[in-house]
């Protein structure tokens, strides 16, 4: 049995660190603002009897020792950066149920075989820094530390110079890390468990994803003066491959394409756009559909760039495949749900999640819980107590279980 | 005669005050540059003899007594602020016309009966604060003077702060202002002239201007989990507006259409965007057609919110119809064109300029001169000492004229 009311205040607690108006959180990645939420948790782990480090990447890992300490952990953990409109539960979730795991556990009183480990991984959001679950993509072995360390926001502020900044520069080495068994617990952030009036979702693998860089090189001039057909207006030959990016996605279903940061340059009312920057995120569940998307967009870019005299130069800079994660991580969730008595179904992760590049070195899976209209990375992103005690207790179960073994 | 070399060389010795990799310049008003720009240009202006004010908006006016100072001056002036991505001869090449036209008058100990006043004019760009001509506007009783004190740049600095910031603040009336004749001098910014061959274009009138604020509201939401069919996303009902703003500017020839500013919220590559904040710039030389032009867009606005579920606003905040110059001074811009022997042809004005909200109180004219390619609001504007020379050397025959009648 977790504590479900102390979940729930230190989530409120947390989510007084860079609080907006409309009731979310913007607490993004190495800001002093992440430094506070990173400070006011291991506060809390280390209360809990913890062992708190930090490694090269920011990564911080608090360990409650087990019976036998040559044992690799049990781990579980998340993230505490936000989305620029994040809400208040979207990562926070999975590294404050990691803590009432571990303050449960002190209640009763319970020693397990295998030391518990519970983890906050650096940038996950991807949203200052890109691409996403940076931290645990390091530990993987999916980025090497030194690229990561030198990628820059877009004011050109350097992620290794941010992380000196906050004092989160660890010296825990960021590779030959273990875990027995990994979970992570996360809202589902989609709409798939309220639509099914399910209380939790056992997640069975997460879908693969392409993310670019593309920038558009038109010419600019005076929009008074300049006739229509002597234009190269950069924005609206934007416009086209932000609506292809659309078609490709609905051609594709169930896949998803977005265009969510576009910068145009240089900004000014009677000025046509020279030049724009934007992003653009594909995401399927089967890697040759996800391929096949990939495709139609280079094709289409080639085109464009013909049709419209718009230089564009298109840089798919982060792709991972679709993950499957470990079959007894996802039976000993299935079963811990059912052995409460929680309502549930599989279902496979929309959204990247740092558990995804932790099943490239370790046993993992994860654990999701509905929250309201399925909305995410919105200031309204909604969930109950319930909801959270449900997963939570999910997480003590399916984490209790591989610790035994 | 007018000392072209001198002309030149303090065009060059202004761009030096911000200028851009690229050969350009970014003084945007009201920053410490425009400053710089402004106490530049005054100490030119008192060491050729000048009397020099300031009024509440900023304006500056330097005069060159003439024999009867009961007489209301001959005026020419233009303005030294310049877009983000800016050259070195759009509004400057106007304003070093006159400080010339002054400088040659003493060079030659020439007496006019009228005085002479050059102004630089306050914010001509309309970048940083919108809309365009605002010193010229309140001078003419088309802005209230509190209205464009109180307009905010996109941080929020306050344009009236901005000009007590950089001591321009001044303390003669904005109202009350006659000249006896009115000329500006300014690059075509268009391609016409260069088309034609000519060396000067005789203004006729300005095209009428219609701007827009458009917001756009959907409703963020995550980029991986959220389902095409369930997504509210504003930057994707912004792309059909832009499309239809180039359609109607096409549909309308030879309309203009721009939209030149778009900031996306909350602008994160895995957030759906929820608000768009968007500028639209409609143009066109007859107030029918420009009419047409805004009632297409009002309908499709209202269509577009209902197909897409984006809640859209349209603030038509800005709108000047066409204007026809004084007869008396197009004839003299088109006798000193042609006592000088200068290639010629009449044109409409595309761009906005000073001297359309000075023919509201004052008979005025405007002399135009070839630029590179047709380029403007652009860093590699260019044009040569020989047109420039053209240009001044019209504008000192055309205020000669009016100044001795
Ligand atoms: N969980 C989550 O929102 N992760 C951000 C990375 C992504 O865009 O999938
Ligand atoms: N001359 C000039 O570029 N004026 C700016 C106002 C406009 O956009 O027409």
């Amino acid at each position: 049995k977790i504590n479900s009311d102390r979940l729930w205040d230190s989530l409120m607690e947390m989510a007084k660190i860079g609080a907006t108006a409309k009731g979310g959180c913007k607490r993004l990645a190495l800001t002093d603002l992440d430094k506070q939420g990173r400070e006011l948790y291991i506060k809390w782990a280390e209360e809990a009897g913890c062992t708190v480090s930090v490694d090269q990447v920011g990564n911080i890992f608090c360990v409650r020792p087990g019976e036998d300490m040559s044992l690799a952990p049990v781990g579980t953990g998340s993230h505490l950066d936000t989305q620029p409109s994040g809400g208040k539960f979207d990562g926070v979730f999975g590294v404050l149920s990691g803590l009432e795991v571990v303050r449960s556990l002190n209640d009763h009183g319970i020693k397990t075989k295998h030391p518990i480990e519970i983890s906050v991984w650096t940038n996950e959001e991807g949203s200052r820094f890109a691409p996403a679950m940076m931290g645990s993509g390091v530990v993987s072995g999916r980025f090497s530390l030194q690229e990561i360390l030198d990628s820059c926001d877009v004011d050109g502020l350097r992620l290794g110079d941010e992380l000196q900044r906050i004092g989160f520069a660890g010296d825990v080495p960021v590779t030959g890390r273990q875990f027995h068994a990994f979970f992570e617990t996360h809202i589902e952030q989609g709409p798939y468990l309220e639509a099914e009036d399910k209380q939790i979702g056992v997640v069975t693998g997460g879908q693969g994803q392409r993310w670019f860089n593309a920038t558009l090189t038109g010419r600019e001039s005076h929009a008074g003066t300049t006739p229509m057909h002597l234009r190269k207006d950069a924005l609206l030959a934007s416009t086209q491959l932000i609506q292809k990016v659309e078609e490709i996605a609905k051609a594709h279903p169930p896949g998803c394409g977005t265009v969510g940061f576009v910068n145009v340059m240089p900004n000014s009312r009677n000025t046509i756009p020279g030049k724009i920057e934007m992003s653009i995120d594909l995401r399927h569940p089967l890697d040759e559909e996800l391929s096949a998307m990939d495709q139609e967009l280079s094709d289409f870019v080639a085109d464009l760039a013909s049709q419209t005299g718009v230089a564009i130069e298109l840089d798919p800079f982060w792709y991972y495949e679709p993950i499957h994660f470990d079959q007894a991580c996802v039976e000993a969730v299935r079963n811990a749900t059912a052995k409460l008595g929680y309502s549930h179904m599989d279902i496979i992760a929309g959204a990247g999640h740092d558990a995804c590049y932790v099943s490239d070195f370790a046993p993992t899976g994860m654990i999701f819980t509905p929250c309201l209209d399925g909305i995410s990375h919105n200031e309204i992103e909604s969930t109950t107590q319930e909801e959270c005690e449900a997963g939570c207790s999910v997480l003590l179960n399916a984490m209790l279980t591989m610790a035994e073994q």
